[in-house]
């Protein structure tokens, strides 16, 4: 591969939404989001993010903070240190990871490459503010002159851009100002009818004082907080502070996705996409598992201009595919030189602008399938084929996932690993039966092959955030449920991974043939065939449309597809062209 | 360039230092290192570190610790956690990145795979043993089976190996051993010649106490604190508790490399030299700056087995040459299209098994220098060969930086850009004049076109520990000199980079016309040439032998060595093959 290759064919150009559709409804008090029509891009044909769509990100957090009855208000929000990640240097020395801007700021300002920064917005008018540091001539000889603040309002499309000394003073300024109006309404208030004035901001008369909202919350994924905004002075306010409100409104915005950011993610699902094919095609026995993860990274970065991954790389092959979290600290990606009879599961997505994609491929790395690794292949695509044929909004998760289960079953009982327990009426027609899958997924059966959720969202962040917000439903403890992240009924706009797998892990195949709920189902000799075979998953990023849904992701996937690649297809078939 | 290249040229195989020379001296009551003469690698032709050369250095810190006067005592160290680079998780978020031990802990046991470890080291024999996480099922679906302890033991060449739920039952038998033992020989010794004894145990009286040494200690190149390790229980034993001599004793130890140190450096440089020269061959005008950092990062990973590189790479073209940081936040590789004018400067090393190199190689993106490239060049290639020439044994490094300053002052007359004051003596025959170049360093012309430091060690971390250690030369307050991150008189087995450079940092330029000591040396037309110039610097990685040194890099340095290969030359000309 070379290091430039002009000639490969581009992604889809953005989708023909129409300006019209970009812009966000507006209530009456707060106002279309600013923007200069500036583009965010990394060079050569890469994709270019309109700044509109932070613009649009940020209207509809102030929509959403006044529809939930905040009337004048500040929104503080702080983004990445330069250390990177938010974790600072490496231990005590001064080596900083490459930073990645906070997610939640990153919403709201599309500020990927400023570090250290604060952002202001207000409410009701929405009037969004950025605070970059400054810095003297001893920094500017080694970080380059210090940003120049009309030159990065005029990038990012906010409407003013300050120093961060300046933070404190414009906060105490605009608190003013709003306590100042606040007084005066109330003044004027005492005059005319009270009760319809508090009814028009919303209810009770604590909601009329001007408050200053931060962004503090759990990440249900985590476990983690996210860590609320400070700068020197900020305890003046806190009887008019609220760490919670922006939180929730904000995680809640994430969930769906604007037209804007589905066209972002269709690029990184779609170099992603470009770059699994290049690794399919490369992928041979003989090769270390971490050499198909270097070459993943290459190309969606020297093509695609993708700094980020989105997570680290599980490339792991033969029996390594049973292991979920495969890539990290114990078993970085070195574990195995491939074998020919490996099926490799390769889980990799490349980040552009601070939006995810997460995809996986999973496929024979000689390039071709063995009969049995053929059967499992072909129960996890029926269970993904199953998922997306049904999506649409109104359809749960949770169904989903069980579907997908469903599928994985029967595949298991085609290849005779499962059966029906002597006794039981089955229908012999060849045929799978809804009651005995019904009964094995009672069992919990299909926890024991399929021991993760079928999917999560995915945004800024891979495993997006609002998973289990307040008012949807809660986490299941059930086996296999109990993993999903998130419960959600589905709803237009959120874009979700579809990644049904089937691994065969040690531990819990022992735990199952111990008890006799799940055991009655299992043929073990059939069963011990599989042991050291690794897993198979295969996922899909998709967005749910208002009628249906679209998968952004565009790997091969059917049996044929896959080895037509690994010997040199082409792919995509067809240039995806979209007519706009 | 192909995924897999087993063509290419290997890197010299390990020199020719024999067993004896890899074994630590040992005292009488320390003992060998262990070690079970197993290999770290990544697979296929790279390269295998031994694990001995974890238990020499296991073996250097105790022979110090108890030159030191240490007599009986456990040494207690802790590794880096799962979420990696010791930050922990990305924010709020889920996401861990790539799991890098923590340097001490790694220069102590090797186990770069191995995250929430502890490790804990007997004085005087020097017994080691490692503490490894255990996990139950749950985890084990997601992570792969459980460390097997002796397989681990086996692997990494430790004495012992145990769960990390065994530390403090560990440490407690152990303290409570050596308690007994010394009170024994307090009996004892009452019945003896006290004076003796006390004098065998290395002075006072409170050393024959047992003590446990922690870890803690100021980073001088961050500023930041190494964390001592915690246990629970860790507090009944305060009063032994050392939290500084281990750190001070470690910092000195890694100062000096060993020749099984030096091998593993020789590869990282070997190997990162080779990337740098396919970058070489890669780069043309038209490319984006981030392209060749995806190639170096590729080239190193997938024909090297580096996961980390040593720092965040620097692709700095054209103007952006002159920020030194460039390639961080605010400045992510990302800001320029090669022009086929541009000079590049890459600052790029890759690490293997936690082991650095920091190479910086410049040249012309077109493969054609102007004169005033050449001459710039050609400058700093001067400085580099003057110091790597007298690298030797007893060499102030401080003198090193100022006879590379001084010759690209002489340089930069020789350009014109700096020119003899009217009035003041000068050697017309064309030459230079040690005097004006001394009047010129003292007016602290250096740093205004090298305003960094000459190098730095290196070795587990790029900017290694012990640059001012206690009892070594502290840091200068004059420009230039304050940059140094050591001012040591360099010994034996050390390495340290040496990296003269020379810009035209505009606030730094536009600084010195405003400062009538530097102004009068300078010829204000012919510095314009070079605004917007950038710079250029040279890096390599020198290691200091008993008799002068050995560069372990092995880029193309003079002229035409690097026009050659950007012709598509073959590099190294001749196979670099060492006669063991």
């Amino acid at each position: 591969m070379t290091a430039i290759d002009r000639g490969m064919p581009r992604p889809p150009s953005p989708s023909s939404h129409s300006a019209e559709e970009d812009r966000p409804s507006t209530t009456s008090r707060s106002r279309p989001f600013s923007g200069t029509g500036r583009y965010y891009s990394q060079g050569l044909g890469t994709f270019r993010v309109p700044m509109t769509l932070y613009g649009h990100n940020r209207a509809r957090v102030v929509e959403s903070m006044i529809e939930g009855g905040s009337t004048t208000a500040n929104i503080i929000s702080g983004g990445g240190g330069g250390g990177g990640g938010g974790g600072g240097d490496s231990y005590d020395t001064d080596h900083e990871p490459v930073f990645r801007q906070e997610s939640y700021f990153h919403y709201l300002f599309g500020a990927s490459r400023y570090s250290d920064c604060y952002g202001a917005i207000t409410i009701p008018d929405g009037r969004s503010t950025l605070f970059v540091p400054r810095w003297g001539v001893d920094v500017a000889t080694v970080c380059g002159p210090c940003p120049d603040l009309e030159d990065v309002r005029g990038e990012l499309g906010v409407d003013e851009v300050l120093g961060v000394d300046d933070l404190g003073r414009f906060v105490e300024g605009e608190m003013s100002r709003m306590i100042a109006e606040a007084e005066e309404d109330e003044d004027e208030g005492r005059g005319g009818d009270d009760g319809d004035r508090e009814e028009k901001r919303g209810g009770g008369g604590t909601n009329s004082r001007p408050k200053l909202y931060v962004l503090r919350g759990l990440n249900t994924d985590s476990g983690n907080y996210a860590s609320p905004a400070h700068f020197e002075g900020i305890e003046k306010y806190d009887d008019m502070r609220d760490d919670e409100t922006l939180f929730k409104c904000m995680a809640e915005c994430r969930v769906t996705k604007s037209p804007a950011e589905i066209d972002l993610m269709r690029y990184t699902n779609w170099m992603s996409s470009m770059a699994h094919v290049e690794v399919m095609k490369a992928c041979r026995p003989g090769m270390m598992e971490y050499q198909l993860e270097s070459l993943f990274q290459h190309h969606t970065y020297t093509h695609g201009g993708c700094r980020h991954m989105s997570y680290t790389c599980i490339c792991a092959c033969g029996p390594n595919a049973n292991i979920l979290h495969y890539g990290h600290a114990g078993r970085p990606n070195s574990g195995r030189e491939l074998a020919s009879g490996d099926m490799a599961l390769l889980d990799m997505g490349a980040e552009y602008h601070c939006y995810a994609s997460d995809i996986t491929c999973s496929y024979p790395v000689c390039g071709t399938f063995t009969d049995d690794q053929r059967a499992i292949y072909e129960c996890v695509l029926a269970a993904q084929a199953c998922v997306i044929g049904r999506l649409r909004p109104g359809i749960s998760w949770v169904d989903m996932h069980r579907a997908a289960e469903g599928e994985i079953l029967r595949g298991l009982i085609r290849c005779g690993v499962l059966h029906v327990p002597d006794g039981v009426s089955h229908d012999d027609d060849g045929g799978d039966d809804d009651a005995i899958i019904g009964e094995m997924i009672e069992a919990d059966l299909g926890a024991v092959f399929m021991p993760h959720g079928l999917g999560h969202l995915i945004g800024i962040d891979t495993h997006d955030v609002g998973g289990y917000a307040s008012g949807t439903p809660s986490r299941s403890d059930r086996p296999g449920l109990r993993k999903l992240r998130t419960a959600r009924v589905l709803e237009t706009g959120v874009v979700i991974t579809v990644e049904p797998g089937c691994y065969f892990i040690d531990p819990l195949l022992d735990a199952a043939l111990s008890d006799e709920r799940q055991r009655r189902f299992i043929d073990v000799d059939r069963l011990n065939d599989f042991r050291g075979f690794g897993g198979v998953r295969l996922e899909d990023n998709v967005w749910i449309t208002a009628d249906g849904c679209e998968n952004l992701t565009q790997c091969p996937r059917a049996v044929e597809e896959v080895l037509d690649v690994m010997k040199g297809g082409v792919w995509p078939r067809e240039f995806p062209c979209r007519v706009s």
